[in-house]
């Protein structure tokens, strides 16, 4: 079979669940988009020989029975639903990428020796409701009840109403995920590095530890024209030497470490009056943990510091804290070893993931590893998100090789 | 009499038209509180001998016809009307400085030579209409019945109809404004500055020229955990360096010169998104034209040089462009020598005025002066606005002095 025409056929049927009429996909977990996408995925993989399961919450398995080891199976997916005029390829690729891959394996070379497994998480976004990681969460039994009982969606539709209306409910028993020896999600890189680098594959060894910070200054609102500059404590001046600062010490340490300044807001934030207050964010993130607590500790002196320089006082909100997320290194050598074999030693690239995934929760439980395909100009929850389809076939020959060496090799 | 009871008894009668129980007033053009006001003016004046008139829009002017010289009139005064929530001081303490400063003339050294008029100024704020210096201009014929004859207030009430509602009504024919040698404006500075140095009155020797800016920088929206340092156009980034060098730069020029950023609206200002757009304002002022218009270019020079080094894309829009004002040398001088004579060499200080004043319009058509008593703390707009008691009573032993030398001495 031909992947590329296997993979553009599956892309376009799906990409209609939810299909926007100026291109990318809206399809919400629990939404009849998203229902529809994911009885016809059980469709697709009945008729093909996979033989399918969806756990209670709406997480759909495909497999095929290994031959010799069947109680060792190679797992493949990514997650179902999309942003709000979300791309295609965001989770929807990573799950037909497995589903090609495998479908072409068994067509090369018959049964596996383990069994593979396809997966289509049921949600990763948070788009709809104010909860996200409901699919990987669920699989791996940390996701509960009152997490979501009291949540609704933009509308007011309750999580438990459409979560039953779709035909689903929650996990009364604990799902076994023991028997899973391999995890490998592919997905687009949302990020611009393999683009701007011309390599047609990522392999990530970590998902980037990040740092949230909520900041807030306060000097002191005074009129713009009457305060000479010596009188006064402008929060919008040390909120720019702040960024200014860190900014600079954040090129100079070099990748993979971003620093981001994402949201600005001063108070009164008006022409003619000395800003007296200013709230900012900061998202910091880097794949290893002692870096990134050094980083921190840099952020802290620095506010201090500016802050005392300029005569505002500080308050300083740490509010996401998360480690960075390691691979199995096992796995991030056999995807290594794929993509050598599939593109050449000069087209793929060994870097690090700096957006969360689902491989994030899994990789804490059993063995995980990701490949990126490249994101044309690294757009990506954006109906404009798109990779040149030569990268997404690569792409899934790289997981055929790597599923291959996993489950059809002694 | 006792210029401070007097000026007591004046003040307690005056924040009572739209005074606030926790202090202050709001007290907006041609509102009932504005007419009170205004009314209760014309009753006092006349009680205490002076000749009112009211012109068209209802500035009022108080008279005590001059001895010898009664065509030369020395003018005092400032405008009646408040911000929403504002001070018992701005504007009103000038209105009342004159009248305290003329009765207390009248009652030591009887009819002057020269005429004196109190003015009150129906509106400088731009608070209840989206028009300011109303009462000014219209003093001088500038304003235009096409300017507010399509605007109302906040609650809809159409301008004209507030205006005739309160018994007032556009001009119809010029004022004649040449028989004014003089025009002294008492004012509180709405600034630190004397209470910082400790004097206890500021001269006035110009209102500073201003520029505002409202500068866009697009740069591209990205993904904050995948985009590298070096692969960003981080518009927030731009604007911190370039608030960061102009900041550093004003202060290095030093007085006068003052630079506010005071709005920042970063695009989509959220934690997680490299921000790929800001619109931020500048306000730039000084006194000489000059040096303001050559800070205006290192303004230019600074935006243009860091938008190139960031990647992003600038656009500056200039739409306010103020010339300075300068004061009549001839009173400004007069107005030391009263402050010398009055309070001492160490206690005054000559200054330029930051903020606004009806005293610019009047500058370009007659010998105009300011003076300055100190603003606790520099608050002003605000029900907090005070300025300690015997500062006033200063400020208008000053005045009185001013006025003696202008309308009693040959």
């Amino acid at each position: 079979m031909d992947i590329r025409s296997s993979f553009e056929a599956l892309d376009k049927k799906f990409t209609a669940f939810g299909g926007l009429t100026g291109g990318g996909i809206t399809r919400l977990l629990y939404s009849k988009e998203w229902s529809n996408a994911v009885h016809a995925l059980k469709e697709t993989l009945e008729k093909d020989g996979f033989e399918t399961q969806f756990d209670s919450v709406g997480n759909l398995k495909g497999r095929i029975e290994g031959s010799k080891y069947p109680e060792e199976t190679i797992m493949s997916g990514s997650h179902i639903d999309t942003v709000v005029e979300g791309g295609h390829l965001d989770g929807q690729f990573g799950v037909l990428a497995a589903v090609v891959a495998m479908q072409s394996l068994k067509a090369e070379y018959g049964q596996p020796l383990r069994s593979l497994e396809i997966l289509a998480l049921a949600e990763e976004e948070g788009s709809r409701f104010p909860y996200a990681f409901w699919g990987s969460k669920n699989f791996f039994n940390l996701a509960d009840k009152a997490d979501v009982d009291a949540i609704a969606d933009g509308e007011g539709v309750a999580f438990k109403d459409a979560m039953r209306e779709s035909g689903f409910d929650y996990r009364t028993e604990d799902n076994d995920y023991n028997y899973i020896k391999s995890f490998i999600e592919v997905h687009i890189e949302q990020g611009k590095v393999l683009e701007n680098e011309k390599k047609s594959i990522g392999v990530v060894n970590g998902i980037v530890g990040q740092k949230r910070y909520t900041v807030n200054l306060k000097g002191e609102a005074n009129h713009a024209g009457t305060t000479p500059m010596g009188l006064r404590q402008d929060a919008v001046v040390a909120f720019s030497k702040i960024a200014n600062q860190l900014t600079d010490r954040a090129r100079e340490i070099g990748d993979p470490l971003v620093i981001t300044f994402g949201r600005v807001d001063p108070v009164p934030n008006t022409v003619n009056v000395v800003p007296g207050e200013v709230t900012f964010s900061i998202d910091c993130r880097h794949i290893n943990q002692d870096e990134l607590n050094q980083f921190a500790e840099e952020i802290d002196t620095c506010i201090k510091h500016v802050s005392e320089e300029e005569g505002v006082q500080y308050d300083i909100d740490l509010w996401m804290d998360e480690a960075p997320t390691l691979m199995d290194e096992r796995l991030v050598n056999e995807i290594q070893k794929a993509a050598e074999t599939v593109v050449g030693e000069s087209e793929w690239k060994l870097m690090s993931s700096g957006a969360g995934h689902d491989s994030q929760i899994f990789a804490k439980y059993i063995p995980t590893s990701m490949l990126f395909v490249p994101s044309i100009n690294g757009v990506s929850h954006n109906v404009e998100e798109e990779t040149n389809v030569e990268d997404l076939v690569k792409g899934i020959e790289v997981l055929k090789q790597v599923l291959y060496q996993l489950a059809y090799q002694a």
